[in-house]
């Protein structure tokens, strides 16, 4: 699997011109009050289909020659790259096919659907979905679209953090949710590509710390699928390809717990007015931590997706409440 | 009281650039593909203090003489009116005392005290705020600012239908929600002095249809405090200032139930990921009324506001999940 670079993350920024949502970038002075810092919060929240995944899935499936078209795709997701890949696939007129686990967020699934792709199941805790992919792919000729682990996945997710320092231009900090490594090692080489000086740290849930786990010991290290609130973090290993990326431009993973990313959801909600799944709180949760180590810096944050089930987003945030007493 | 014009709202533009947020318009192919029209959502939830009144409250402010900035302020408010002057009045460096009703949300008290207001209270259903205040001003010299009667008030509440309109400029209608008549009347100054053609709707709490009464009667109707969930919009009767300009520039005024509210909050949540107020989603369920009759339209609508005590926002959004079902 070959890196990619700057241009590469430029070349998608132009194929998704027009298509994708350039999401708002959001400041709040009540926020930065109570933190001591400047948050400068991309809401890709608010991009199309609800998540950044839209941007890797539609670079990627752009750049598939027409014979790949004609045959189709096929992709395996916990929720968000399958909305992404399904959209992506009806803007572009190519069949699509989504692997979904069987207990993934109903909004998920249903959107997917809407979107016109073939779901088939599957239980995450007993079945191997990168395995039933490969095996509709070799049936049907179709192209595995992965969700992270891709030059052309990665360079497309990079545009939400070009776009930022577009907006932005001086920010002292980056920070992205790490689940596989396609948004983080995006958002690394389009910071790294455009600004020498700015630190880049990944936020993962501290119950699946695989990205802090291999960050630290310089290996990948796999685990068992984690449990927590941040469904779309619950990837068990970094890829080949987004690994050595993150090694070398991040400088450290923040482990997040389920009740700091309430917190987060919470504030995004009461201060910003911004609803966002529990995945998409993950950089700012870790902006709270590192703020005390960071006073004054100019803090670009990645809000990955809002696409949670209204029932349990509105448990999460008055759960929150009730423990805040 | 003098009218306003298209200039009024352009001179508010300019006071306002740089210190009030340019807001983001959000579309939805989703709702679109829904409701059969195309959405343009203007989002005055993420403006400063959470809502359009901090456009007319800072325009006011910025326009009194150094004796009247010295001698301070007083307003009367339910809510976001109270913080926009307490917040304009703070950034101008004016002294600001607010007269707001004991049952205000907590949200829209605490900020209001946040931004270094003096708050003044008083019961809604037994004293006459107006009087409180006028009292409060003959006493310490003080200048009122009314929540929406004001030509400049009305016409720094223009000023997000201005750009509206720069970003969406061939829109078929603008719908903005009514209470006193502030945001309409000043969108609808901007909306004709820019595009002769495009219609004009308010929306209101069908429990407190004032508007709609003065508005067929053609005379100014004042009912009594009004029970909704829209508490930014519990006004009892339009202004003198306000009430014919709606008349002349308006073409219709849609009634909301509290039923109507919720499922446009629900939506807005869902698939927009934006957290607005009860008042807030009034002119997005009158698009969704309207929406049958213009097939194919372009409709721009002003999400007023996103301020909202957290505790209540979950239990409507789960609410509405239940009567859904």
């Amino acid at each position: 699997m070959s890196a990619f670079h700057l241009g590469d993350v430029q070349d998608a920024a132009c194929t998704l011109d027009g298509v994708a949502h350039r999401t708002p970038v959001v400041t709040s002075s009540r926020l930065d009050d109570e933190l001591g810092i400047e948050l400068h919060l991309k809401c890709e929240n608010l991009q199309r289909m609800g998540a950044f995944k839209f941007r890797g899935a539609y670079n990627a499936l752009s750049r598939l020659d027409d014979d790949a078209r004609a045959a189709g795709v096929v992709a395996f997701s916990s929720g968000n790259h399958a909305q992404a890949v399904a959209l992506a696939a009806r803007l572009l007129d190519i069949p699509a096919t989504i692997v979904m686990p069987t207990d993934a967020p109903a909004i998920k699934l249903t959107a997917t659907k809407g979107y016109g792709a073939t779901v088939v199941p599957y239980d995450r805790r007993t079945e191997d979905r990168a395995a039933i992919a490969r095996d509709l792919a070799e049936r049907e000729g179709r192209t595995v679209i992965p969700p992270f682990d891709h030059p052309h996945i990665a360079a497309g997710q990079g545009t939400a953090a070009l776009e930022l320092l577009e907006e932005a231009p001086d920010l002292d900090v980056v920070i992205a949710p790490l689940g596989g490594g396609g948004l983080l090692s995006g958002t690394a080489v389009a910071t790294r590509g455009m600004r020498q000086d700015t630190r880049i740290f990944g936020a993962e849930p501290a119950a699946g710390d695989d990205g802090k786990q291999s960050f630290d010991s310089g290996e990948i290290v796999t685990i068992p699928v984690p449990d927590t609130l941040a469904d779309g973090a619950q990837t068990t290993a970094l890829g080949e390809l987004t690994f050595p990326i993150i090694r070398e431009l991040v400088e450290d993973i923040v482990r997040v717990t389920d009740d700091e990313l309430v917190a987060a959801m919470r504030s995004l909600a009461h201060t910003c007015k911004l609803v966002v799944e529990p995945t998409g709180a993950l950089a700012l949760a870790a902006a709270k931590t590192l703020a005390p180590s960071m006073s004054g810096a100019k803090v670009g944050v990645i809000l990955s997706g809002g696409n949670v089930d209204l029932d349990r987003y509105a448990g999460l945030i008055a759960r929150g409440a009730t423990r805040a007493r």
